[in-house]
């Protein structure tokens, strides 16, 4: 039995007419409260802000994406380097995932879409070959053929070196039957035993491994695939892979995997993070999200803004070009506070990343104060109040 | 008689054996000791840092292109939102350019180097016409024609409201004759003069224009144009135009222009900055200096390292890859001290935006730095000792 010293998940509350619940997650490099939003800092860097940008941010806990870190610069050259959390010097609260997603989403993200089923099936050109033992690709570096394994994954999540780990698991896409999709399941929960073996040879307490529920849009497979989660020694759960194609099903996939996994472990949810994900998927038990949309779509200029209908704000638009306000002065951080919309109108237009830097740390300021509204709307049982807040 | 009431100019210490001096100079928004560096903001921000990471740097003053900014988002805009300061948020002095510059300089300033007398000439593509009145330029962003005179010039300075302004002047090009040099010298005399005239008109006490020195890289006409700016009105000098193709001519330039000039004016560079001329050029009696090259080669991967021979290292190079050191310990802000070089290594090689962030705040703090000891150094008779500690 694997047992996790230095971790631990407590319920605190629990709302009387869903499965939200309000808890503390404790890792080695500290305690957040869930609901949280988890960030991605996918090449070991959050894309253009530092850590004290991320700090003064409120953020708790981000992550780091294995695929592309065993890629360049290498896992053994940041545990070399002392970690990820020394390499990033970030001190708080670190996940990586196990890779896998990223390597059957074709090697540079194209097939995300396909497999949360919005999008037909294409050729996969980077991934090459998928067997029991693990599967092969080519390097988006340098095209070298790489092979990754239940126990490769975990070997390079352990010298990353983050607080909380994933299993490898195959990452079924939409446009395959239910009898692919079962028999990728159940080779996900025979590599989720391999990756416990392995994790359980190196165990030294520093680190703790999620489980993921598979199964795609069936609610009998995602049943199975829970109750397997449940069955062995993971510290905690992650709902993965094919989710579908709509708001409808994603939810289906979601409540009808919930009920089976266990009941006092953690349940992160891989790579949803819309502010209306957030209240559908805490009330369906989920305590931990990331997604790369915060930092993604400040890229592209949209600014989350509470209680705006559908979402976000587009600073680009010819509207903001000589307006005063600042993004959200309810939002306590430089960015959201400091300048005008007409200037990040403008740094936007003219190209300059400080515009970048300002919606990015703007919208993760958001977020973390959609968590913290919702853990208290949790615990003040207002929870469909705080949505109307936040979704207009 | 234009005054400055609420601008001041005090030299505070002299070195003996040189025109090096050490001194205050007093804006609306705030009081600087000289030498000092003013960083380029170009469209009105610091590439890639913002106002609280360059006041983190200890940064005293930064300045933008009127060029830049009188094409996107236009000077009435900027006005409309209160000014520069208040657009961008920086509440320390700052000064602003004529455009003068990047007319003449092709619009995309890849004719720098030939003003500079680095290259050899080649067709002004953007720039349309020069006639005694101004001239006219096609806009890089919309291809409009644009006319700028000296009257326009001081009235988009005007709008965007920074407290130091320069005078509008043709750029003369290293490969023209003596003849034409003059010639565009004499212009440029006339051009200062309607630049004070038209100052004067709407002078409220809030800026101070500078005269800038032309005549290219011949002494008597140097001398002609130094004496002309301090004949007038001007709140500062600017030493401007073709500085010859060599490090020996720009010296000669410099030498044979400041014995002329005002003696109790400020003394602005324009466009020069590396850690070598700071040392150069102080002696010979610089105050200000302003150069693109801090946030520049922080893109490309370059780091100013106090010490180092040749001034910058490259993170790139392969033997930074597994460096646990920082940038520069010396140096106390979060860039230079909190990230080993491999890490900033890294993020370069995988494009983060982060890494520029980091490498260009450590060089705005590395040149900032400099600029102290170079002041506590000229103080205390010790300049020669300290280019020794910084130069190699």
């Amino acid at each position: 039995m694997i047992e996790y010293p230095n971790f631990n998940f407590e319920i605190e509350h629990k709302a009387p007419d869903s499965r939200a619940r309000v808890g503390t997650l404790t890792t080695p490099h500290g305690v957040i409260e869930t609901p949280n939003y988890i960030f991605c800092g996918t090449k070991a860097a959050i894309k253009a802000l530092s850590p004290a940008q991320m700090i003064e941010a409120q953020t708790d806990i981000i992550l780091a994406n294995t695929y592309h870190l065993m890629l360049q610069p290498g896992a053994d050259l940041i545990e070399k380097m002392g970690g990820l959390h020394k390499f990033m010097n970030w001190n708080g609260p670190m996940l990586t995932d196990s890779g896998g997603f990223q390597v059957f989403s074709l090697g540079e993200g194209t097939m995300a879409n396909e497999i949360k089923g919005k999008s037909k099936g294409h050729d996969n050109k980077s991934l090459m070959e998928i067997t029991e033992e693990g599967c092969v690709f080519r390097s988006y570096i340098d095209n070298s053929k790489i092979k990754l394994t239940p126990e490769g994954a975990m070997e390079i999540q352990r010298k990353l070196g983050a607080d909380l780990l994933m299993q490898f698991d195959e990452c079924t896409p939409y446009h395959v039957d239910k009898d692919y999709t079962a028999r990728s399941m159940e080779m996900s929960m025979r590599w989720g035993d391999r990756c416990l073996a392995e994790f359980e040879r190196h165990h030294n307490g520093a680190q703790g491994v999620y489980g993921i529920v598979q199964g795609g849009v069936h609610e009998d497979l995602r049943q199975i695939s829970a109750a397997y989660t449940a069955d062995r020694d993971f510290f905690g759960t992650a709902i993965g892979g094919c989710l579908g194609g709509s708001d409808e099903e994603m939810e289906a996939v979601v409540a009808s995997s919930v009920p089976h996994i266990h009941a006092h472990r953690p349940v992160h949810f891989l790579g949803i993070g819309r502010i209306k994900d957030i209240f559908r998927f805490v009330r369906l038990g989920i305590d931990t999200f990331d997604c790369v949309i915060p930092t993604r779509l400040a890229r592209h200029g949209a600014a989350f803004i509470k209680g705006h209908p559908g979402e976000t704000i587009n600073i680009t638009n010819a509207k903001y070009r000589e307006d005063h306000s600042p993004l959200d002065a309810r939002v306590d951080v430089p960015a959201s506070r400091d300048f005008s919309k007409a200037y990040i109108y403008h740094l936007i237009k003219a190209g300059e990343i400080l515009g970048m830097q300002i919606l990015a740390q703007h919208n993760v300021a958001t977020i973390n104060m959609l968590m913290r509204e919702v853990r208290q709307a949790i615990r003040d049982d207002r929870l469909d109040d705080l949505e109307k807040e936040w979704r207009g």
